[in-house]
């Protein structure tokens, strides 16, 4: 049933996923192909009606289990209404941030645990990633980055304890750690060009 | 730790829960009681903010996964917020709808089956509720009242195709079986009087 390719982008805020993104956008066009790019949470009406709760620096009563039900409905909405055609169509489809996102915020951040995968697996309905890229900051750099990402106009997730994004920069090496087979991690405190060439290494590897 | 009690209001559009939950109000308040009226999805701002996405009829490309978690995330709210600290102080809490709507119109209405309470379990983190009013109607008159409820105004869901109402009122007369010891049926064609008199003794049992 599936023809085409999903790319997915993870990382912390601050990791330099935007650039990346630019890069692999790139990278497509000079093979003549063009990408679909989408970001999570969002991409369609519903998804995007989602993440306003989501973000919204107006909801910080909101459980941890709500936001991790929220996250899995727009990510559901993703993958049926968007991936699963396009990948259908043989689509090279390349998405800021999917199932690993939860794992390392929700799971990690949140403390919920295996609860999360197991609620994600069905959200995706089986469509795992072919490369998940993972860029991955060391923890001093990663909280000084994320601290300073936005500026002042931090979204609810952005605005948690260093406690919270340092939990999720741990989760993120064990997911790439127990995944391995799908995940490449890449240094990001590196250069944006050695960044770069090192995806360019896997994408060469996954798009023939 | 619990020490309230919950009783939920369960049946099809035009079972008359309304008007029964207005019995419940009557009969706590000659007890000398007030009891928490909640309505399901929504009673929590996160919550209000859920159910206009849900019921909206401009989102009629919502997937049925999406449906499902949405529905989660607003009951994960919900019981976080305002169902467990309430029965923690020993309050009544009456909710219009709960669990069973999901397993009915999730489980049975959109075919997803035992997903949607193993999703649900995790949502209500244990919170059962003590007595459930189930309003059975018969198919023929549920969809009667169904296509007459909220007259021109109907919701996403209460537009759904006759089908879909069949296969609800279906499911919830298996939940009621497989839930026999905390759920009583109620045939809701008899009077308002009558079936308020099934709800009174019932409500004698559980609210000593």
């Amino acid at each position: 049933m599936k023809k085409g390719l999903l790319i997915t982008v993870e990382g912390p805020d601050g990791a330099g996923k935007s650039t990346q993104l630019d890069f692999i956008k790139s990278y497509f066009e000079e093979k003549g192909t063009n990408p679909i790019f989408l970001r999570e949470p969002g991409s369609t009406k519903i998804g995007e009606e989602i993440r306003e709760i989501l973000l919204s620096d107006k909801n910080k009563e909101m459980g941890n289990k709500t936001e991790m039900f929220l996250y899995a409905a727009a990510r559901a909405q993703l993958v049926e209404q968007v991936i699963k055609p396009e990948l259908e169509k043989g689509s090279v489809v390349v998405c800021d941030r999917y199932i690993d996102s939860s794992l390392a915020y929700q799971g990690y951040g949140r403390n919920l645990g295996s609860m999360v995968e197991e609620i994600n697996m069905h959200a995706i309905d089986s469509v795992m990633p072919d490369l998940t890229i993972f860029l991955s900051l060391d923890i001093e750099t990663g909280l000084k980055r994320a601290s300073k990402s936005s500026g002042g106009n931090k979204d609810r997730i952005e605005q948690e304890s260093n406690d919270f994004h340092q939990r999720v920069l741990m989760g993120y090496e064990e997911i790439a750690k127990k995944y391995s087979n799908r995940i490449i991690k890449v240094n990001a405190t590196l250069s944006i060009e050695e960044v770069s060439n090192v995806i360019k290494e896997h994408l060469d590897k996954v798009f023939l």
